[in-house]
């Protein structure tokens, strides 16, 4: 089979990398690529129904999070941009008023769309400090209590759900330490999105980033919550657009799209977890009853419901991921933003996996395209792939001799 | 009419504030939002046909400007994003080699989206210069040679044409003229693109700003040119997409609809001109002939094919353009980008206007989609609202008077 053939035969197993725009998601952004052509800041018709529409997107996302006005939200081009400008905004303002509040909180396990804004943070003169997690890759908020000063912190960044093992922190009990210590709260919330009701005000959060292409909305837009009468940086200069907060024409078919999948997930987030976590639960069952050696990672329960994290012992997870490609499932060994850059995850290292542990790593992620067939031919195709897979493999003896 | 109508009546004269997106372009793109919806970080199939989607559009990107490889393109959310990073990217990386060079020259007349990083880099700690232009918005190269130092000018930025004059810039002499004082070259070319046959080689700038939704491609989306071997730093980090310049998932339908532009572009260059260049000039001779007291602002012939910018003495720009709107025809003041800051034209103030003359004008863009007969309705409309606009305007004794 080629690249080229129909994808209907395909197994689609990696939803935390992204996901199928919905057709109701289409249908709401093909006017503003064909006659609704006009750039929002124009005053003339062209001008204001893109304006309309781009009210109305942030109205739906808004709504999504439990926001108090879509004033709160500013659109970027994705979670990647919401995080830097979060991260950066934010320490930038900080800096600017209070010099010696130079210190920033996040965790072992964050998206490298945190870790990197903080690493060039660093080079500006901020402190960095990376929480510890648990080997089910928790953040445990006494940790946060423990090193969190009382006014040198500007901000605390935690994602709610961790894009590899699926682990929901405890983003409530975090916000109130943060606040406590007088730092702001920033959640990354690309991957609970959709698969958690939201809000924002429950939580507590200053910030939140937001991605549209993970909840069945298109690339190349998200964006950021910023609580009311919260002060921070534009990261991109220009125009003016977005409160001054995010200069450049808006991609108004793209915010559109987004808009929409944000009313789809509020409205359905119920049927999701029903759907997904129902389908999850099933795989997981069978994965760990009927493949020798099989471990799933990250908390069972405090977990988002598209997520599978496996170690399948003595395999080679991007063996495994070539072998189920084949075999026609897509699946990942974690995040796909690391896959180019051949490094080891540091979301697993920071769980205290061993390195064979984290060779073995495999990452499926569900959707609600997806249906129990396409689980039970996966988990058949899966387990005799691991079977070749172990067969061939140099770990197998040893495995073979200390286990069987 | 309300804004609920269709557009088929209306006749849309403002492409330099954003254009159609061509028919082509949104058929390459809908697979991408459909069937094709892998995050080309992944390695299984998904991704893989995302990934050669991006390497086709970003060979279309470069052969449309005449780049050594694709290399050399670097996508981005937009011109705006391209120009920040352009600027602040370069600007921070040769702060970082050689402290000393801390200077940034640009013109008076930029788009804001070269002017707010400028300020943005101020504030740390760089030196700006806006070189003057004449009153018909050319850079003289003279004005370069005369300020420019030997060794402490970073960076030299100059748009390729004006957004709301039309004038196009010597970029050639330019470039060899901060070449020769050892200084970098960026041209923002959002409103060249398409207009006029690009080659970075033979102008020999070292980067190149594009915008998709300026030539018939979606909103969203756009590049930078980065010469190879030049090294800048990236703005926005995570994933480590686009080389490590960009990072954040590719906005493929984006990038996919924008290839695509870059080649239609690219192909009918010489029929944009003819077309587009003919209906402005028919535009342009009925105007100054039967609208009495206007004035075409910019070079006659060094201007791109779309732009006609006018002042109508005695009467408001804004008026007129909600008069035209209730016309059914779409026009601007100046740049759209600046409209909601209400600020008065910062180019035309440049160019030595004085209040009536910035306040009288009026910018009509062109595109493929316009016809002589809209050229026609547009003008017999102009002409019959400006005359009613002049009976009620308070200059308008003082015209008559002067020059009556």
């Amino acid at each position: 089979m080629t690249d080229d053939d129909e994808h209907s035969s395909h197994i689609y197993l990696d939803t935390a990398a992204s996901t199928p725009v919905a057709d109701e998601v289409i249908a709401e952004m093909l006017p503003y690529l064909k006659e609704r052509y006009g750039n929002p800041s124009s005053i003339h018709k062209f001008g204001r129904e893109t304006t309309r529409a781009i009210n109305l997107a942030r109205k739906r996302v808004a709504e999504m999070i439990g926001a108090s006005s879509s004033h709160e939200i500013t659109f970027t081009s994705g979670g990647t941009e919401a995080n830097n400008l979060a991260l950066k905004g934010t320490a930038m303002h900080v800096k600017s008023k209070i010099p010696e509040k130079n210190m920033i909180i996040t965790s072992s396990i964050e998206h490298d769309a945190v870790l990197e804004p903080c690493k060039d943070l660093e080079d500006g003169g901020f402190v960095t400090m990376h929480l510890p997690v648990t080997d089910e890759g928790l953040v445990r908020p006494s940790e946060l209590k423990n090193v969190i000063s009382d006014n040198n912190v500007a901000l605390v960044s935690i994602m709610y759900a961790n894009n590899e093992v699926g682990t929901i922190q405890p983003i409530k009990e975090l916000v109130e330490i943060a606040h406590q210590a007088g730092a702001l709260f920033h959640t990354d919330a690309v991957q609970a999105a959709g698969k958690l009701p939201l809000n924002v005000k429950n939580l507590g959060v200053d910030m939140m980033s937001l991605s549209s292409h993970k909840i069945n909305g298109p690339k190349g837009v998200g964006a950021l919550y910023i609580r009311s009468n919260l002060k921070i940086l534009p990261i991109i200069h220009g125009g003016g657009q977005e409160w001054y907060l995010r200069s450049g024409t808006e991609n108004v078919p793209g915010i559109v799209g987004f808009g929409k999948a944000c009313e789809l997930a509020n409205k359905r987030v119920g049927q999701y977890q029903e759907h997904v976590a129902g389908l999850r639960n099933y795989l997981v069952e069978r994965v760990l009853k009927e493949i020798p050696r099989s471990r799933l990672n990250g908390l069972r329960t405090e977990r988002i419901a598209n997520n599978a994290h496996f170690t399948f012992f003595g395999v080679n997870g991007e063996d495994l991921i070539i072998k189920l490609d084949e075999n026609g499932i897509a699946a990942s060994t974690g995040s796909a933003c690391s896959v180019k850059k051949q490094k080891q995850s540091h979301v697993l290292k920071a769980m205290g996996f061993s390195y064979e542990e984290i060779t073995g790593s495999l990452r499926l992620s569900l959707g609600m395209h997806n249906t129990k067939d396409e689980v039970d031919r996966a988990v058949d195709i899966l387990s005799s792939v691991i079977k070749e897979l172990r067969e061939l493999s140099p770990f197998e003896s040893k495995y073979v001799a200390e286990m069987g």
